[in-house]
């Protein structure tokens, strides 16, 4: 590797266009490839999913106010890539990538391999059908927050891997294994096969957050933005959960994840 | 009241304008009046601020599909004009009002007044120098899906009035009581003489969430989208309480706001 490689300063260059390109969904299943922006994002590519990062791109600013990406691009041997504010503008889906931008490939990994890893106190999420970006990238985040083992992505939800998911989740998405390409119905039975009790998570739910063990092993079902599930998910699992409020309609799913998650973590954490 | 007015067609009116001008900071402080985008939102303003709301515009096909909207009106006292899908969209600051949008005048109401109002089991909301509207509308919505007694905005947080901050409250500005205008050092002397404990979240709190009494008057202080407060309002809390989570730096101000929030009412409702 070239210690200092030349100014990428063409924003019309094939390679540009390509990179641009990651931002469309068919691009990304083309190429099992796709964009992390700014420099948290980035950062947590390189520490946590190395072997998955092919490229970072950054402007000679977010070089020098983030010199941390050079070590850590070279330990996990990773070309650095100087461009300019143009190149980088051209590549982002979003108006501020701040400066940096990186190709990563995506992850592969089955729902079953991901729950033959599960430990006897573990929880994990299932995104059912969750179509919202922002909402998926902030569950996973929650996900890592509150230690879950594991996201499992049913077929019908939003690609994690498109430019929002990946924003929103801040890196997240590199700190636990997140399976998708399983259709719900089946993904609810790989779980129940693996011992968990499955926990969905619904506004019209009828057992109340605090009247829930959540010391086994278990699986939160998320459904759709406003918050609710289909008759048929809401059939196959063991409680349908509510989060108490004072007001209906309140919550988005964000929030009512957020509530849930942290409450898995607490009966694991505070005896 | 005409039952039927005529439609309004012409988006380049005045009168297109000057609702359109209410997206910007400028126009709303000096008319005293903002935007409400979307059916929720206008029909949490009828229905709890009716008072507040100076006039509805929908478009027939909103009008058809909303059709509480007619009798909410008229309870409200409120004027319902009939108009174009494209004078709509020249109104909103959104591009998707879902054919819904209304005029409403702004809360005055000091924190000094709110708090007269307290009863010995409540709590409320500081909002300390909040500047995301995203993040600024999802806390108002906490705050009235856990049942906080008010919300104190400080006044270099955003203007809760922002047609984003509006939007992400999903009606949650009309359900209870917001102060503005009071600096933060002011308003925080105000809950302390109310006999409010102030308790700050901060990520980098040394108290953990579980160890907090939550059972009697307090207001929880919110700081900017790091999750962060600074050192001299943290001096001035009686306590600075982070959520425990499995990794650092990875919730964002709304989650942490929704799981303190949930812990209050927990605290009141769970016994």
């Amino acid at each position: 590797m070239s210690a200092d490689p030349p100014l990428l300063d063409n924003p019309r260059s094939d390679r540009v266009g390509s990179i641009r390109a990651l931002g469309r969904r068919a691009a990304r299943d083309r190429h099992d490839r796709f964009l992390v922006e700014g420099p948290q994002g980035v950062r947590e590519l390189l520490r946590h999913a190395g072997h998955r990062a092919e490229a970072v791109y950054l402007t000679p600013e977010a070089a020098a106010r983030h010199t941390e990406m050079e070590e850590l691009a070279r330990a996990a041997g990773v070309h650095l890539q100087r461009s300019t504010e143009q190149v980088l503008a051209e590549m982002a889906d979003t108006s501020h990538p701040q400066g940096v931008l990186a190709v990563a490939t995506r992850m592969h990994v089955t729902a079953e391999q991901v729950l033959a890893d599960l430990g006897p106190d573990d929880f994990v999420v299932v995104l059912a059908n969750v179509r919202d970006p922002g909402n998926a990238g902030t569950v996973i985040r929650g996900a890592d927050a509150f230690g879950a083992a594991a996201v499992l992505v049913s077929t019908a939800s939003v690609d994690i891997n498109n430019p929002k998911v990946v924003r929103s989740s801040v890196g997240s998405l590199f700190h636990l294994p997140i399976s998708t390409g399983t259709p719900l119905s089946e993904l609810l039975s790989i779980c129940r096969d693996a011992g968990l009790r499955l926990l969905a998570a619904d506004g019209a739910g009828d057992t109340a957050l605090p009247a829930v063990d959540l010391s086994g092993p278990h699986a939160w079902v998320l459904g759709n933005e406003a918050w609710g599930l289909e008759r048929t998910t809401l059939a196959l699992c063991d409680e349908v959960v509510s989060v108490p409020i004072v007001r209906a309609e309140s919550l988005n799913l964000a929030m009512a994840a957020t509530v849930c998650l942290h409450a898995s973590s607490a009966a694991r954490h505070n005896g």
